[in-house]
C-alpha cells in the first residue's frame, strides 16, 4: 500500500479512516442508494459489512421518501434505465434540500451520449463527491482538465479511481497505489466503492475526509483480502470479510509511504 | 439455539423440519418468487440449496403461467416497481383461485405510504403466511396488536423476525433464539428466509408447520455457518453450504430449549 | 470429464479451448449481455474471472451504441420484460449489420407462450449460437428434430446442455459429460455459460470452436471446483476462481475419453 499527500502524512490518513469507521460501525447511518441491478447485492453488502443500512427503490414516488430517513445518498448511472433517471431527478434536489451530502458514480458515461449529458446536469447540481474512473473523468472533463480542476469547477471532491487512486478536492490531493489487480475482476468493484463513500458521507464533517478514509478501508481491505484469495471468487468473499474486521492496527501497519 | 413453544417439544420441531427438508429435496418443488433485484440471487441460491425451483419473472402478461406451474409463490415487496405491484395484482388471485400457498414479505413497508396501503390490501387476501421483521408488523398491525392477534385478525401465520423469531397461528406459537449476528450483515437475508419458506409452503400440509420448519432449518443452518465465519462473506457463502448439507442430526443436535 | 467427437480428438478440444482462452486474457474483449437481474452479478463475474469486459445496460435508447463497442451479443430471455425485449429488438440487427456474433438463450421459453414466439423471431435471425437445455430446445425445434437438425434448420450452432452437454453445427459434433450436479444448485449457472460463450465468440473465428471451448472450459472449472467444495456457496465461489486459473494444463490433464 503506497500513499502519498502533501496534506496528510499517513498516520492522519490512517487514523482518519480508523474515527470515521468506527463512527459507522456506531451509528449505523441509512444510505439511500440508486444503483444498476448488476451492482445491487454487492454494493449493499459492502455497506452493510461497515454497519451501515443501504436501501435501493428507484421508484419515483416513494424516492423521496427514502432520502428523507438516509444520511447520504448514492446516485450510480449504470445501466441508467427512464425510471431510475426519473428518480434521480427528485432524489437529488431532495437531499439537497435536507444538506445530505450525495455522490455521483458516471459509470461508463463515455458511452452514451444521453449519459454523458445527463451526467453533466447532475454534475452542475455540485455532488459532494463524484467517483470515477479516469476515462468517465476525461469524458466530464474540459480538455486537458485535471482532476483538481474539475474539483474547483464543480465544488465537489474528485475520487479518480484506477491503477492509482487520487482524492483532491482541488486544494487537497491524496494518492494511493491500489490495493490488487483481482478488484478489476469483480464487477461492479468501483460502484460498491461508491456505496462504501455513500457510508463515510454520511458520518463525516468533510467531504475530503470521507472520500479518503473510504478509498484507504477499501485498498487495505482489498490488499488484505487479496493476500489470501486463489481467484476473483475467494477475493470477494475475503474482501466482506476484510472490511467487517479492519482495525486501526490493519490501517496503520498497511498504510506505507511511497 | 434456543426455542421456546407451548405446542411443540424441541425432539417435534425438529422431527417436522427433517421430514418436510426432506420432502423439498425429493419433489423439487417450482416456487414463484416476486422480489427485487437486490434479493434475487441470494433468493434463487437459497431455494436451490434445498432443492427447490425458483423462477421470478415479474412481467404481468406471463407472471400467470408461472404460477400455474409452480406449487407456491412468494410476494416481496422490496424495491416495489410499478410492474411487479402489477405482476403481484394478477399473480395472488391466481394463485388463490388454484389453492397455492402464498406469502407476502412487506420490505419497509413503514419507510412509504403507498407501500403500506399496498400490503393491507394484500394481507386481506389471507396469505398462508405474513414474514417479517417487528418494525414492519408495528406497521401493519393495529395499536398494541400482538403477532398473534394479527395472525387471528387475518387468518394468516404470522413470522416476526428479529433477535428473538416468532411464529404463531393465533392459537399455536413458536420462539426461536436468532442464528447469528452476522445474519444481519447480509444484504436481503430476511427475503430469503421468505423464500425458503415459500420452498417448505409447496410441501406442508400445514402452514404452521411450514413456517416453523423454515425457520428452523434457516437459524440452524446460520449458526453453523457462523460456527466457521471470519465475516460475511464467508457467512453467506457458509450458509449456502450448511442448508445443502443440513441433516436431521444437525437438527436434533442444535436445537436445545431455552 | 467425459468427452466423445467424431470431428475432435479430446487432445485438439483442449488445446482449441487452451489457445482461444489465452486469446480472451489478452484481448479483453467487451461483451455486451442483456439478461435478467438474478443472472446479472455471477454472468458479469464469470466474463471478468476470464478476462473479457461486460456491459449489460437494456436501454433501449443507448443499446445499440453499447453493442457498437463490443465485439459479441448475448441474448438471454430469462426474466424478459418489455424494456429488454425493446432493446433485443434493435440490439440484434445492429450486432448482424457490424458483422459481430451473437448468442441467443432461450430461458424458460416452454414456459409462456408470448416468449415461445418472440424466441423463433429471434432463431430465424440466425444466432451464432443457441444455448439452451433440453426442455427448451424441445419447445423451439419441430417434432422429434434433434439438435444436428435444428443447427441446419436456422444456419447456427446449437449447445444442449443437460447431464450431457451437445455442441454441434449440424454436421461436427461434440458430446462432455456434465461438470458437476452442483451445477444445478446455483441460479443462472446456465446464463453464466451463455455469457462466457460470448467472451470465447468474441475472439474466435469459427464459432462452433468457440462454442466448444466454452463448454470445456465450463465444465472443467466446474470439476475442480466440485473438488473442493462443501456445497454450492463454495462452489460458486471456487468456480470462479478456477476459471480465473485455468491452465493448458488443466484442460488436457481433465479431458478424458469416454
Amino acid at each position: 500500500m503506497q500513499i502519498t499527500s502533501e496534506d496528510f502524512s499517513i498516520e492522519q490518513a490512517a487514523a482518519i479512516t480508523a474515527t470515521l469507521l468506527e463512527r459507522v460501525r456506531r451509528e449505523r447511518p441509512p444510505v439511500h442508494v440508486l444503483t444498476s441491478p448488476v451492482a445491487m447485492p454487492f454494493s449493499a453488502n459492502v455497506l452493510l459489512a461497515v454497519g451501515a443500512e443501504p436501501s435501493m427503490t428507484s421508484r419515483p414516488e416513494v424516492v423521496t421518501e427514502f432520502v428523507a430517513t438516509s444520511r447520504a445518498l448514492v446516485v450510480n448511472l449504470g445501466m441508467l434505465d427512464a425510471e431510475r433517471e426519473t428518480a434521480i431527478a427528485s432524489a437529488v434536489p431532495a437531499a439537497i434540500a435536507q444538506g445530505r451530502p450525495w455522490l455521483l458514480d458516471p459509470v461508463k458515461v463515455e458511452q452514451a451520449g444521453t449519459r454523458r449529458r445527463f451526467a453533466l446536469d447532475l454534475l452542475r447540481q455540485r455532488p459532494a463527491v463524484l467517483r470515477a474512473n479516469h476515462a468517465e473523468i476525461a469524458c466530464l472533463a474540459g480538455a486537458g482538465q485535471e482532476p483538481g480542476a474539475l474539483a474547483r469547477a464543480f465544488g465537489t471532491v474528485v475520487m479518480a479511481t484506477g491503477m492509482v487512486d487520487q482524492v483532491t478536492d482541488g486544494t487537497r490531493c491524496f494518492r494511493i497505489g491500489m490495493g490488487s489487480p483481482l478488484m478489476q475482476r469483480i464487477t461492479a468493484m468501483g460502484c460498491a466503492l461508491s456505496a462504501l463513500t455513500g457510508g463515510f458521507l454520511a458520518v463525516a464533517n468533510d467531504n475530503f475526509e470521507a472520500a479518503v478514509a473510504a478509498i484507504l478501508a477499501f485498498d487495505v481491505a482489498g490488499e488484505i483480502a487479496a493476500g489470501e484469495a486463489k481467484g476473483p471468487g475467494s477475493f470477494q468473499t475475503g474482501f466482506l470479510d476484510a472490511l467487517y474486521r479492519l482495525s486501526r492496527d490493519d490501517l496503520e501497519s498497511r498504510a506505507k509511504p511511497r
